[in-house]
């Protein structure tokens, strides 16, 4: 029932970012207070599930997503940024992108330790960023509990990419396409 | 009371992004549940003395402070972004910077007829972006009914520009410096 709602919420944007993409727009779903309610319970419940004492959400869209999650839970809310937008020492790693690379950063006093993190974003899509995430909240001294995303889009296989850096931290999805 | 908790929790990073240039880092707010719950709550509060029906959220760090408000208020969250970010047909407003200008988006069918809309973002320093997204909330037929912001600098003079563009809509802060 709450796929349902969920899925009738999110766009389909035919060529974007380029031509041959279909972009899957979580504006829709973010607009309506009913199924961005239904998305917040379900990761609350799994944060619970866990026993997650932080919320991690990657910028920027998963900022939206995890913030209410640290909020309804009761937990902290930690930002994974791009590189040099955070203003204290950070942590960085850079991970492979179909062109190129990408680096992203967090504060390296972000946790205590025995922290379990439940890291939150909207898509998995090649599962690097999420890797990435992963391996700086270890080099952080706490533990990477979980992954949660609204839409894993499956055929990019995110969650092989994941299984290969981190074999025990369980991926959570909403919905996959 | 809640302005001390608030307060204790913004950190003064000097010499961020460049020297002269003391930076508010809100991180350690968002980290602590009790303070992120109470920030939220102010939110909400203000959210219901107007009427708000849906909550826009400034690029990146409004996002992390608006979010909560739609879930515990129950109205939409909307996205204002950094140009080339929203897939779908928006309204672009740009605005002058220090050196340069920047430009902010939002999806044209965002918001409903009679739509009465709260603006969050974490800083009100110069205004030049809340001013921008005030003028793209008018622009696709929505009322912008109120601005707020965590923290006022007071010394960029933004609540002035705010006025000068949009003297209707209050401005509401919860910190000044």
């Amino acid at each position: 029932m709450i796929a349902d709602l969920l899925a009738s919420r999110i766009r389909d944007v035919p060529d974007y970012p380029k031509p041959g993409i279909v972009f899957k727009d979580i504006t829709p779903l973010l607009a309506d207070p009913k199924a961005f309610r239904a998305m917040t319970a379900e990761f609350v419940r799994l944060a619970r599930d866990i026993g997650a004492t932080k919320v991690v959400g990657l910028e920027a869209r998963g900022f939206i997503l995890a913030a209410p999650v640290a909020v309804e839970a009761e937990i902290g809310f930690i930002p994974v940024r791009k590189a040099g937008k955070l203003p204290g020492a950070v942590y960085a790693v850079s991970y492979e992108l179909e062109y190129g690379e990408a680096t992203i950063e967090v504060h390296q006093d972000s946790f205590e330790p025995g922290d379990r993190v439940l890291v939150v974003d909207d898509v998995l899509a090649t599962g690097g960023t999420a890797a990435a995430a992963v391996e700086a909240i270890r080099a952080c001294g706490a533990e990477p509990a979980a992954v949660a995303v609204l839409l894993e889009l499956t055929f990019l296989s995110g969650r092989a990419r994941l299984a290969q850096a981190a074999p025990d931290v369980p991926v959570n999805t909403l919905l996959t396409v």
